[in-house]
């Protein structure tokens, strides 16, 4: 089952967590922590192990991986005893992270990313490859003709023109390529029908979109428990503070909206309306790769009593975000093995803006499907 | 099914509010937010109606009802003109409030309990008489050996000792009149060998501990939220800053130290491990009936990174707490037509300490339990 | 020492409760809580008494005074028993509460302004009026050549073009009158080189800009506490959810940035740098008339060490606007008697953007300055 | 001006921070942040400088220095690099620090430790030794007829019995031994009449108590701030939640009462009332050396208007007290060369309950006092 992740933003600090922590865990350096598939009902023959995976993928950025990694343990990210001691492991990976090609048109753009990741594969000898897009948000992409059908992106996409976002255009690579495909991100990645039609023919599977690290997963479990108790919820209201290179793209306000959008849904979908309120992003660089954000929820009990409730989070977003990497490509590629394609709605428990037309929305319904599907796995 | 609600403790804030809240209910004066059974999933028509119910009680406090009820309006508990709507139905409800009797054997006591009790029953030819204990929480009760049994119980009870605490004996007394019986507070109530006899001997069902209106149910979300994430929570530390009389009961450190291992319970079910940290409860008067709960919970993720979250919530406890008791009544009386006895770990939804030997803890499988429960009652 | 205060937004709450309060106050129904001005340090019979105050001034809205009291009672920002105690002082003070005129030129508007203003001194035989701008917060205004000088402004008036903000008009208005001018709000005012021109001309003092009630006062103590103690402040970033009429017009993104402005000033002059951070202002109806503001900090101690605050500060605006309304009128009513004129920074204390060059931006050094300034009058 | 600085408790966490701070400044490899006496206003050439000072200290513990401060730097309390880089500086200082002496009456103790001090002083050819109690608090010291009076002091000490706490033997053998001293600590210390005799018959200040590092200094800009605006404190309830050494030794009831005491102390002494509520401290021990304290303050404005603000102070105490403890032995020192004696309230700034009959309380006020005071010495 030697599996590989093909991380696209492979230096950016989830992926570099991602790839110390999973060569952490091959050198039993580490625990398992934040990892859902080593949850006792989740446990399962079916997913590769820690030690089948082999890493590589594409970045636009040109620091090396091990710089990075002692970046983010100087950061508090990861330990630094641990960068220390995988500095071998980490020039492995290195040598399987490329610049993202750009040619004349998109077509050969991707013919060029799905070439690198073919390459990968049989360099590894590797059974399959899942691809993972853990890149900065994109700004909410606009709409184009051709984003209807396979057939008709396949002609735009050999003209000179940008038909699709870099997001949509990896995602185009990977599904060419058979591998099956996860957005980790709010962007537009697979969300399209030409590409919904693509992963259908190639009989990959995907997931998606944006992985729930902070606020949304706080929000999965109380709003169910305000509409659990039939509490009247009158506003929710918040601000996420974060510094890293997601909080610089986040702050312009054209992805703010995409990100402020994924975050709200959740509301609605577990309590039945729309309360009053926004989430807010703010790029504030002292504050690094920790975000707070700090959420205040208004809501009125028998008889029309106010009530509130304030939280704050403070936490790590690539520490949060890393395991959940090494989860969805295991699972992914277990789903890919049982020969599952299309959308894969039974990861919902990972994301904020989960796949599918009525997919769960509160975190234990959530959390009972991915069992369920994990177990399914042979 | 006309059903009677019999409220130890029927002065004090939770029972008025109860008691304000059905008549607003049965006068259409108001939505019945908080109310848990008009969940969708819950609504059954093998539960009584809001208009079937009928209030009585006994209390040490001689207050009446309505300046009771004032107090709360003016402390913004209700709403000033609903109390003013329901003077008179208030006033019925004033004319079957007893004060609790005393008499030299706690046997003589337990009947004179019991006789108030038929007596409404008859008077309001109910079918039957949920007792519902609502009263402030007693210190931890000390043991005793006629605890164990019902037949060395009886004999105990007809001496001059005090055998029972008064939350006991009250269910003693409710029980021993064949009424099914509720702990809402974290006191002794029906948690004896002697007591469980005398439940199926009698044929009764009994409900409890401790109604859950505030920190230990976000701790009932959050903690299973950790656990699905396999966040490794470090620490869970919070205070209870709270005003009103159960806040000057708790500030005595033998009930403060009952309530507190019932808040952290939850922890050690849903998380597997019991994390370091206590909660604290302070009386501070000025807060009256809100109270403000803060927790602080330190956790690590992936590679050890240390993280937190921090909460507080402002809750009206009585408005929390007396749509549940209206549940509770509801649900319990239902149970007892169809023929159930003894403990109901079904509804551990509404409790921090629920009954039974493994009962749920996490909020969500809670719900689940109850539904379940409730749609398989006729 | 009879004194006029003609409140502009005179239906607003600020004014409605500054009203009900003077009203309470002078029929001995209420302590002076939050009037700074009864504090040991400050009393002084230089200044007018409750009792001397008499109320009126101009809105757009048409909503009647004991209607928005009776509002402001059931949010809870005035006690409901003190407005049913005051129903004829309202209706006085209601039949001083005129339209605000609109004429072909913003000469003949502040002609009719100043005329109201006038009639109102000679009704009710007053020493003097002192005008306090207390209406929405307005756009932050376009610049024109005509506010350079008060020459120019004249000109420019008697034209039909729109030369000044609402704001500036009604301070142009009032010192025409001859009437010392506040400005509670960040709107423009006095703010503009022609009217400093016609306060001196016409010998009256004016004082502003913007009342300092809750997160600004916050900062006031807490930005100089890590001065004094050389802590590097690294960020400090916040978010007012506010949901009033003043929180819709602030929702507004130009009203918004001249407010978010004036509330980051008092860092930058207080810690002698900028942090990172902003302040954003959000509009949630529900929250009403109550304000939640949250702030964070980030500072860095010795050798470096990361560390941090925060605080959520849930005030009532106008509950804390309205005593300082008073203290401005009355401050500034005895600075005219005293001959004062021109700005008067060392009421400082009360602003959030204080007039002056260089006015001081710590609230124990403004209080100082204030203190110096009362006891100087005679 | 070659002045020791002999710490009592010379390897718990607040003095290894100083010794290590004072060799980073020493060396220039760190800025004096959080140092007030570099403060613009205090920077005088009275102060000895960084360079000038030699350390030195009693200890029962026997972890070395070094040890010491690489815990310090994995916990995130200093730089791992600085630690590094003064590894030779540590070893110096390393030969400085002495067992705590113990002989079999108190008299012979304190003239071991005053010997252990004055051979410091010789080795070192110092112009004086300032000593800092930055020990773990004590419970609350048993008071003994012999603490009246210095002869009767000395006469009691030469008998077998225990008369004085650690901390006060410690004051008294610095005292002996000509040195000005300064309690870091809530300790009994110098508070007793007896040693109040020694200082000024051995001519030397003393300066105390109980630096003020988080929660304290919070309450002594925000209860000003209450007062100026006069407005009510009802309650003010707080927690301290700490892992490090001191938090195991504060949550023994009777040392938790001492500090608890002294932290409240300040609202009265600002507001010029005592609201209600108490101030508590909870060891947990995963929070280490970073303490968070939560404190909610319930106030009522004009009218009555009930509100509230919260705030979470998350801070390293040993970085907070470190450059205190610098900054006092630098002025004490200087105090001593001008021929000062006895208690020194104008260092009221630095601690949470200091001496003096009638200190100021808030902190500006303490802060002119101190700049007053320092600008004072020669």
């Amino acid at each position: 089952m030697r599996t590989g992740v093909w991380l696209v933003g492979a230096r950016g600090s989830v992926a570099v967590t991602s790839i110390v922590g999973a060569a952490a865990l091959k050198a039993g350096l580490a625990e398992p922590a934040g990892c859902v598939c080593e949850h006792p009902r989740l446990r399962s023959g079916a997913l590769p192990g820690f030690a089948d995976l082999v890493f590589g993928g594409h970045d636009v950025a040109d620091t090396g991986l091990l710089k990075r990694a002692e970046a983010l343990a100087a950061a508090g990210v990861v330990p630094t005893p641990l960068v220390a001691a995988l500095h071998s492991e980490l020039s492995t990976v290195e040598e399987e992270v490329r610049p993202l090609p750009r040619a004349d048109t998109q077509r050969d753009t991707a013919e060029a990313i799905a070439a690198d990741i073919a390459s990968f594969r049989e360099r590894h000898d590797l059974e399959r490859v899942v691809v993972v897009n853990v890149a900065s948000t994109e700004p909410a992409a606009a709409r184009h003709p051709a984003h209807e059908s396979l057939e008709s992106l396949r002609q735009a996409l050999a003209t000179p023109d940008v038909v699709l976002p870099a997001s949509a255009l990896t995602a185009y690579a990977a599904l060419s390529a058979g591998c099956p495909y996860v957005d980790f991100t709010p962007s537009t990645g697979t969300r399209l029908p030409a590409l919904h039609e693509l992963a259908s023919r190639q009989n990959v599977p995907y997931a998606g979109h944006d992985g729930k690290t902070g606020e949304t997963l706080l929000k999965s479990v109380l709003a169910p428990m305000f509409a659990m108790r039939r509490l009247d919820v009158r506003s929710w209201s918040g601000i996420n503070l974060l510094g890293g290179g997601d909080g610089a793209t986040l702050s312009e306000p054209a992805a703010n909206a995409a990100k402020s959008a994924s975050k709200q849904r959740v509301l609605g979908e577990t309590l039945g309306y729309v309360p009053d309120g926004h989430t807010r992003i703010e790029y504030v660089p002292d504050i690094g790769d920790f975000k707070t954000a700090w959420d205040l929820v208004t809501f009125a009990g028998f008889l029309g009593t106010p009530m509130r409730m304030e939280f704050t989070w403070h936490g790590c977003d690539s520490a949060l975000a890393a395991p959940l990497v090494l989860d969805l490509a295991r699972i992914t590629a277990a789903a890919h093995r049982n020969g599952l394609c299309g959308p894969l709605p039974e990861l919902a428990f990972f994301f904020k803006d989960p796949l599918g037309t009525a997919p769960p929305h509160g975190l234990a319904e959530q959390f009972e499907a991915l069992v369920t599907f994990v177990q399914s796995l042979r």
